[in-house]
């Protein structure tokens, strides 16, 4: 097997697409194969659903992916080389399949429709799709060359194998190559599981795996890429780098191995999706300038620092929005910030605006009521006002600048500091952003003040507000956090397990559970953790929740 | 079969429940199968997973199910009455049963569970529950009784027949009694496909069916009830009324039919069907007053009238927020609607706040840039920040005003009028909304004042604006977005059967799709046709949309 390998060039054609841009997607297809050929591939392979982009969505209603497919099989008539390509198509059963098609010098000479349709977290493949059934190997170029789609090789991971009924890999033992095309969105830890998956496939099939992934992001799912080639004994061939397109052509004598998953280069890896998370959502969009909000504070500083290292810092505009309340501190900090990143600043102050605001009311409705929560969000409110203000006459739009800790508690103001066109960090709690803070300044030269990331972290809405005046310390309540979201366990668990008395554990949960309604109203938020706030957690807005307090 | 029937007393009983809230359906089971006992029925059947609620939603994660249905068991033991429910049971291959259950006197006789599972518009089954499989018939109290939930029967609807392999009715044929419990929300036309359902299912099995639904609002989505039991010659037997809960037991002698679906009346169905929506929110939120910001335009007009009918005036608080561009006429029509519905009113102006917030701008960004979409933006946020400010200060939460016409092409401003806790019209056309307004008008004494129906619709954010100056007229927009997001029409086909000029359709459906952004942060919308926007439509945010344009 692998003699025959040997003599066999693969490309592995980790690209980035854009949902429902089949022109732009195929002649980004057209244009790798045609580099392919010119490194002298036998074989490339595209990820799943490459036409039509991933994940397709309710466009897959208007359906003329066939008369699409064609068409891309008309264009690389001319080039000897076999593709493999992802593609929507047959409607069967009122659903068509998720295909894979092999092509050659314009003939279709096969096609393979996945067989497990995931529904798990974001995704939601029977909505869209029919199941395949497993097929046996076929032979390409003299090879017995096994197919799979994403989901098919999972039933290798021991937590989603209970799931299933069949093993699309049980006709593929002793393939010489399995390969997988996939759409396989980033979050922290899931390279390593799905390496595994990856090394579990070649293993069980005693087959060398040619594995493709998606590059790039799709508003709030960010894909890694780390397309490669396994070997039955793990031996990992070439690796498509992490985050960014690549044509990798597959050597048999080149090696190489994941970057190893210890210590915290999980931090350094949020960065890396956090980044192209924003450049794909303006690139994609046409857009430009991003406008941030800045407080002064650590979460502002991080978000800004991420939108100048995706966007360029001509094309950032930092905002101070200074009240009564606003410390000389957090102007100084934001000030220095802005000056550290070389980017341009406004400061527009919402005194004068906040100070009518509230006594039209007291005209008006109230005479005299003592400052509250009210008078909070009608400040944080402002800001935003100011913000699309900018956005509308000016051009561009607002990055949001909540963190997971905030949206999870409900410790922001709806329509307010919650607006924005893009959440970079509602997917990243409290704690790591002070790592992220730290792992920018290691690359970037101490961007952020020193001083964002000591002083204790303040809304600055009334006289000497500390977040601490709501909420539990941040690590006791990332801890309840991340055991209650991702894991799914309920208050006497998570009670049991971390020691933490069970009504602070309560009392988040009941924080978590209030605020759904806030939630419901967020901008999209880029995903890195298994459970993301958004499609991929559905809770309701009236009802209760006695399971999760039990 | 009829004779054995008619010694029986079959109980449905459509009840109201809060998804979560186990101990609250719990007793509420409980005390409607007492209610049973007392009525003299030898069975009762509940609706679909009426002891967790119905959709559970993710909070399914948090497994404890099998322990409360032993509960209900327990605390049911001495009623007899064999009780039929539909619960979450037995996690298998990963994910739990949809069941129902049948229970005697502290027993479990027996366990169906749901084999058909909906993926479709605003169903999820696939991600929460693992497929039963189809069971022939079982005998209760001497008589033959098939078992089916919901989808279960929806294999005698031409449209989902293909999508399945299985037929579970094929085990149930010449049953005696076949029970389907259901949680089946209402969309205008959906009750008459779903009664057509319901009598081929009756044929095809040459049963009775005993058909129970939930009734009431689940934040977004409504049920309307009207269950039933139906004969195999098409003959309803026992009619639930819509829109409220109820006990109703089934006598073969008594006789009774829907109410015809002809002419009108899903305009006063999705009256009934809002108001339920409206005041579902509200109660089981454990809220009393709602604020409506009163433009005197039909929407906000049709809104208040609504709110009025489902929480009382002495809940509704109207707040007429003038600027100078409203007309007096306006004004007028606000204060005459508030003074029809007996509302308590706050007139609170914009205009010096407005002026403050402009000038802010330009001392600080900008000094001298024409009037455009940025101030009218302003207005309507300041809009928001006083309704906002009401709710924190005095209480209760903001009604949204914005239709579906409006939502659908983004004319309306983010964070501005398309705020609020709950959607109440964004499923409901404009065209429609004039058709409520006469449906309140005819059944509560011209509530809505005329001028209200016939002057043209402004946004009155600069001076002399209607709608029109930006949008097709209305009748043609709706015609055109009906056809697109409910039916999936592409452009072309849209063009080709409406006579509409192919380039007005294109640019309509380029509105539709500019605005998932707008749209993805807009309160949840009360749902009333086969289509709303929220859960049920998923389309990207960053993407093209190339086959929409076809």
């Amino acid at each position: 097997m692998f003699h025959k390998f040997e003599l066999m060039k693969i490309a592995l054609a980790q690209i980035n697409t854009i949902i429902g841009a089949i022109s732009h997607n195929r002649e980004k297809i057209v244009d790798f194969s045609r580099k392919a050929v010119e490194k002298g591939a036998d074989i490339v392979i595209f990820p799943e659903l490459a036409l039509c982009g991933y994940p397709p969505t309710d466009q897959i209603y208007f359906d003329l992916l066939e008369s699409e497919l064609k068409i891309l099989v008309e264009q690389t008539a001319n080039l000897p080389i076999t593709i493999i390509v992802g593609s929507i198509t047959e409607q069967k059963k009122g659903k068509p399949f998720n295909s894979l098609i092999v092509i050659r010098e314009g003939k279709i000479l096969h096609r393979y429709h996945k067989v497990l349709l995931p529904d798990y977290d974001v995704f939601d493949e029977n909505r869209y799709f029919t199941a395949g059934v497993p097929q046996h190997p076929v032979e390409i170029n003299g090879i017995k060359v096994g197919f799979t789609i994403c989901e098919d090789i999972w039933i290798m991971d021991p937590d989603l194998k209970p799931i299933y009924d069949v093993n699309p890999l049980e006709p593929l033992k002793n393939a010489d190559v399995v390969v997988n095309i996939s759409g396989s969105p980033f979050s922290i830890g899931h390279p390593a599981r799905r390496l595994n998956v990856i090394t579990e496939t070649a293993r069980f099939t005693n087959s060398v795996v040619a594995y493709v992934n998606h590059v790039g992001a799709q508003t709030d799912l960010i894909f890694d890429g780390r397309s490669c080639v396994v070997y039955p004994d793990g031996t990992i061939e070439a690796l498509a780098p992490a985050f960014q397109e690549a044509l990798v052509v597959a050597e048999i004598k080149q090696s190489g191995t994941f970057p190893p998953f210890v210590g915290e280069p999980w931090i350094e890896d949020i960065h890396s999706a956090l980044v192209v998370g924003i450049r794909d959502f303006f690139s994609k969009k046409g857009l430009k300038k991003a406008y941030v909000g800045l407080s002064g504070g650590i979460d502002s500083s991080v978000v800004c620092s991420l939108a100048v290292e995706a966007l360029g810092s001509e094309n950032v505009v930092g905002v101070l929005m200074p009240s009564q309340f606003t410390s000389n501190e957090s102007i100084e900090d934001a000030e220095q910030l802005a000056k550290n990143l070389g980017i341009e600043t406004y400061t527009i102050p919402i005194t004068e605006p906040y100070e009518r605001i509230v006594k039209t009311l007291q005209e008006n409705v109230w005479d005299d009521k003592p400052f509250d929560v009210t008078e909070e969000n009608i400040q944080a409110r402002i800001r935003m006002i100011y913000l699309h203000a900018l956005s509308n006459k000016l051009g561009g739009v607002i990055l949001n600048t909540s963190n997971k800790s905030e949206l999870a508690t409900g410790y922001g103001t709806l329509y307010g500091d919650m607006a924005g066109a893009l959440s970079v960090l509602g997917d990243v709690y409290k704690t790591w952003v002070y790592r992220l803070a730290r792992v920018i300044n290691q690359q970037h030269g101490n961007i952020i003040p020193e001083r964002v990331m000591t002083k204790p972290p303040s809304a600055e809405l009334r006289p000497n507000q500390t977040d601490q005046d709501t909420l539990p310390p941040y690590d006791i309540l990332d801890t309840v956090l991340i055991r209650y979201i991702e894991m799914h366990e309920p208050a006497s668990r998570i009670a049991e397990a971390t020691g933490i008395n069970i009504e602070t554990v309560k009392s988040i949960i009941n924080m978590v559970n209030r605020n759904e309604y806030k939630r419901y109203q967020a901008p999209p938020i880029l995903r890195v953790t298994s459970k993301a706030f958004g499609i991929g957690r559905r809770m309701p807005i009236v009802g209760l929740f006695e399971t999760t307090l039990k």
